[in-house]
């Protein structure tokens, strides 16, 4: 699932106005209570008070491994994910005699175990505290945002310090409705996680970008880490001692799965949605953003291919980013078609319309809300002035000198503040990763690319109304006065060519030496990119700080909006779920598949069947060679589903997930394991904003086609013997 | 269905040994008898024995276009078809000011109805008389190729003329089972054909190329001729005075159409399948042949691609060179993926193994038929020998100036011979086209394309084996001594400049002139192409020669293996059809969707909705805004079907067809006019060669949204109350 590491939801039930609320929601522990009867008409065999306890069962045997989820499957602590969740750790153990990516690998005892990629953790959510009142002291309806800014963050900042006191645990501060709500997060954090199993790319992502979001499916989307712990059960870091972690839950897995129609659920922790977003909001998305984005990606691609031949040197350097870049294109695209097909700002400016009717029925209430909406609206239409700006000078960081150079100054500034209070990604913590960054810029950088991309990004830059210019950016690239007209483009690439002639930044060691730079040897610095970073900081940052007084003030009004919905839908006795923020939750609904086109209907489950139609021998349908022998014989062990007449290679359900719930166990009406759920359909890229049952689907591995491939490909039979597989 | 007009079928029942014949198979009305059991069974209602007779009902309602096939709706002699078979009637009465391709048209009474293009037909066969002894007369076993080539060829044009003494008629003397048998088919010619009704192109070619060969579908792709005759009630050139024919038998319009899994069943001609070739044919076809000449295609599509911009005069002039290069791409692309994935040569020698054994098992059998096969394929390898030569001289013709040299020039030498000895394409009811295809030329034809397809295909030629090349093209183009290892593409180009320079025949005015031109001048003329063409013909008669003389010979062994082949199947009780060969055919079946991928399901029927979810404005899917306004308004009039709740505007059948079926009614159990055939799904392409009951789906309109869009977008009413609509 490519989506969930990027993107930022309002509830279309909430517009149907049924009572019966499966499918749509990603629920708080603490809000189950409230749909407890709606679980247990769905199918849910458990208490569903039972669900609210973190350390009981099942909650108390989901992990987040921070980006996706994960589950604990064993009482040794063998924990199971998706196998793009553990990539990084197959990837950082392969070697070119050893590669681990292609072959799989597979520890047949807990010695042959290898460390996951550095830096790997394992969370076990223990408590949840609401802590809005904390967060919010000292705030005021009328100070400037700026100041509201900084407080909320300096709250939050001694919360979690206080929280990480004990240092086992991960703490942190999440907003929930907008800022209505805060919670403060405490997670145990286990440090030496280690790499069990992962079954060979081709069959963990058979299929590849081209099948990313797609259906029908056959990937193998999953991969097993193992958690270690210290002698005294407590985090540690990787020592060969370590004993595995005894988690207090695990799941039994059912290797029966699930049928056509059952109850399902996902825990886990899906990233950001944006479904409380106001019809403004939406508009200016899907109208402008989105297709705006869509196109500068599209146009740097093109901008790659033409100034790159396939299979050369800079094509190489350049495949992750055009991946990235063609990735969310394809996303957009995919949004901007179901937003131009569907009936989602309509329904949303309906919706508008009613509260604001709702709001006005009574003068109590409309005095305390009546002007949230468009309160909220005019700040953020306010932000919008500057949005193409915005954009470029997004893209345009796609010129890797040009980011390199303010990266680096920017560090040197940073290092000027005491730790705590120096912006992210700049912190103690983050050096590492930013030296790996710098390092790794020689084998994702080339400089006619990189100059082709800045030409690119210019000649829309140029085309901005002055007051949205830098002068400094006017200035060092010779474009004060030009405008689209008289841009003149053969100009500039002269320019452009002697600077990149001039810059070291090209040179890895120079760009690890700037990172001990002080500000003032910046300063004195001849390098062109450094000194544009220097010439435009000032102005960077003005923009930067206007966008934290914006954010301060939203602040002032996005809650009290929030409330406002909130107190309509539960006047319609609807519960309201907040917007998905890497926090745990569960969604519950059914298998289920569904039609993506008129003509066409999309059944539940793929089979093994399915893989031989689809190889090519060539990736990513390159499945291997004994597991197209054995599906050619028919040789399905114990794990053909009668209906089928197969094994199940991947289900489709209803349930309502986003990035973050990658890896998360799929649990069956008794919370048993019955696959992972790993990606969602091409139709549902929408679903970040607006839930359509007719169309909302997610997209599993069957628990089935994990063991067959476990037991008859790779042999890892002393996994399945760990494991509690029950019928 | 644009597969319809170029490609050439064993029967796949007959392996499965199943008795149930329902589905595949193309039978000649005088087989129904043999199948009148199946046929009751599969649900006909009408005694089977009324379908043979060919001047009854309803066989006497269908009648040819040539190409396509269409039926008699009234007693008014309408005629219904395919929109894309009235296409070019359409198009020959639009004007700049009146585009009625854009606007469809409808003669709302009989005065209003435009001639046809010119040279239009509506042919009704009246008779089929075997006469395969008369074309067999004086054939012996162990005559040359080439004179039996000629002996068959005298023969059969003998026939002919006989039978076309009454100038009403059409004559032709076709081969079954590959020359096994010979039937003369005598045809009633209409020559006054009138344009009465077609929707706009929006409805009539929605989807276009890109959904051609496709599902889900929403094409309209439906049309209406009048067959007019002289006074007297016999056929005449368009007068007029000139009067509806009146048909002995029209269809029944059944508005209720069909349901899913009911009987239906189409009647029409088929142009051409390949059922019964031998398993190295197929061999050859799949693994050389087609992906040879895909690749040849896609290199050309590539380097107009290249050398015109998108929207210039030169890459205007190539469109429709691009979409039939394109359309053949697909197709050959589809069945190669068919043949790779799927069992058919597997199939096919296991057929030819039993057929050896069945024969070997009696001696008398073997005696008479044991050679056959090997004979058989004998010829082809040595046929295939040429097969990369003939395949690059093929696609060398893409060059308009080397083939138009070549054409003028045969011209001359056919025009020196009596009129039907000429060999075709070269008589004189060819010339009017002739002189067309001369004057097209110029909206065809870019001269720096037309060197670019010569220099890549030269490129290939080179490459040939010595004994393949063509000593003439050889010194013409200086590649003399020239091979792949020291071909100089840089001197090519000079030379072709040079020739290009000096060429006129990209004059309209030189072309028409060299029409009327002797040998004697060919051979006096300056003009390189022409000196190619003249210098170049002894060595390409002698291949053509040659070729003619392998046919002769192959006519000795295919229709004795055939022989052997239906003895082998009827020894098994199993009639056999034979291949498609443009002759009236019935195929029978049922409504029935399919799995075209695993985990999707295609649904037999496409709704009114489909059209609003694919429409984008733009061309080809650009509905016009009445039908998409009546759709949103779920305004369905009388069409609507209760079980989808909306119109079906395309429907899907297991029925066997191919190219020429265009436009055949799609008739119920009762012969009542439910619909047209127009195309079959992607994966049915390779249909023409196997047929696979679980993917062969042909593609109908629905007779529901023919009548929708008449009565609610078109305002058809007078056709509407002409035709006799039951329910």
């Amino acid at each position: 699932m490519k989506k969930l590491k990027n993107l930022i939801m309002l509830p279309v039930f909430a517009l149907s106005s049924t009572a019966v609320l499966a499918d749509e929601g990603m629920w708080q522990p603490n809000q189950l209570p409230t749909i407890a009867k709606e679980l247990t008409n769905a199918g849910l065999k458990l208490n569903p008070n039972d669900l609210t306890d973190l350390t009981g069962f099942p909650m108390g045997a989901i992990v987040s491994l921070g980006g996706c989820t994960a589950s604990f499957v064993s009482d040794k602590g063998l924990v199971a994910s998706n196998h793009h969740c553990v990539y990084g750790s197959v990837q950082y153990n392969s070697t070119a005699e050893n590669n681990l990516l292609k072959n799989g690998f597979l520890a047949k005892s807990f010695n042959e175990e290898l460390p996951a990629t550095p830096g790997s953790r394992i969370y076990v959510t223990e408590e949840i505290t609401e802590v809005t009142k904390s967060v919010k002291s000292g705030i005021t309806d009328n100070m400037p945002g700026s100041e509201r800014y900084k407080a909320i963050d300096t709250n939050s900042k001694k919360l979690v310090a206080e929280c990480e006191n004990d240092d086992r645990y991960r703490c942190s501060v999440v907003n929930f409705h907008g800022g209505l709500e805060y919670y403060l997060f405490k997670q145990l954090t286990i440090r030496d996680v280690r790499l069990v199993h992962a079954p060979a790319s081709s069959v963990g992502k058979y299929g590849g970008d081209i099948d990313n979001w797609m259906w029908p499916r056959h990937t193998g989307d999953y991969g097993f880490y193992r958690a270690y712990v210290g002698k005294d059960g407590q985090p540690a870091d990787f020592h060969k001692d370590n004993v595995p972690y005894e988690p207090k839950h695990h799941l039994k897995v059912n290797k029966s799965s699930v049928d056509d129609g059952d109850y399902i659920m996902v825990l886990g922790y899906p990233g950001r949605t944006n479904r409380y977003r106001t019809a403004y909001e939406v508009e200016n998305t899907f109208s402008w953003t989105y297709p705006q984005a869509k196109a500068y990606r599209e146009e740097i691609i093109d901008l790659i291919h033409t100034n790159s031949e396939v299979g050369s040197e800079a094509r190489i350097k350049y495949e992750s980013t055009l991946a990235s870049l063609a990735n969310y294109a394809k996303n957009y695209g995919s949004m901007i078609h179901s937003y131009n097909k569907g009936t989602f700002l309509q329904r949303k400016q309906e919706l508008e319309s009613n509260l604001g009717k709702w709001l006005k029925s009574s003068s109590k209430r409309n005095a305390q809300y009546g002007e949230s909406l468009s309160g909220l609206n005019k700040l953020i239409k306010q932000d919008d002035k500057q949005q193409a700006r915005d954009l470029i000078l997004g893209y345009m960081r796609y010129s890797k000198m040009l980011s390199t150079g303010n990266k680096l100054h920017r560090l040197a500034i940073e290092k000027q503040k005491p730790n705590l209070e120096r912006e992210r990604g700049y912190q103690e913590r983050d050096l590492a990763r930013f030296e790996q960054g710098m390092k790794s810029v020689d084998r994702r950088y080339d400089e006619k690319i990189d100059k082709e991309i800045l030409v690119a990004m210019l000649k829309h830059y140029v085309a901005l109304p002055k007051v949205d210019r830098l002068k400094s950016y006017d200035k060092f690239f010779g474009l004060k006065n030009v405008t689209a007209k008289n841009f003149n483009e053969k100009k500039l690439r002269t320019k452009l060519s002697k600077i990149y002639k001039k810059t070291k930044l090209n040179s890895q060691k120079q760009r690890l030496a700037l990172m001990n730079n002080s500000v003032a040897d910046f300063k004195d610095s001849n390098d062109p990119f450094v000194k544009l970073a220097v010439s435009s900081f000032k102005e960077r940052k003005a923009i930067e700080d206007a966008s934290k007084e914006l954010a301060g003030n939203i602040q002032a009004y996005r809650p009290k909006y929030m409330e406002a919905l909130i107190a309509y839908f539960n006047d319609k006795n609807l519960p309201v779920y907040a917007d998905a923020n890497s926090t745990l939750r569960i969604t519950y609904g059914n298998v289920k598949g569904y039609s993506p086109q008129d003509g066409l209907t999309a059944t539940p489950y793929t089979t093994l069947e399915g893989i031989v139609a689809k190889d090519t021998g060539i990736a990513p349908f390159d499945a291997p060679k004994k597991q197209l022998e054995l599906i050619k014989n028919k040789f399905y062990g114990d794990y053909a589903k009668p209906e089928i007449g197969s094994v199940p290679v991947n289900y489709l359900g209803t349930l309502d997930i986003t990035g973050g719930n990658s890896g998360s166990p799929t649990l069956n009406d008794k919370a048993e394991f019955v696959g992972l759920v790993f990606d969602g359909v091409y139709e549902s890229i929408i679903g970040d904003w607006d839930y359509d049952p007719k169309l909302n689907r997610s997209i599993h591995v069957d628990v089935r086609y994990m063991l067959w491939v476990m037991e008859h490909i790779d042999g890892a039979t002393n996994l399945i013997e760990e494991m509690d597989i029950v019928e």
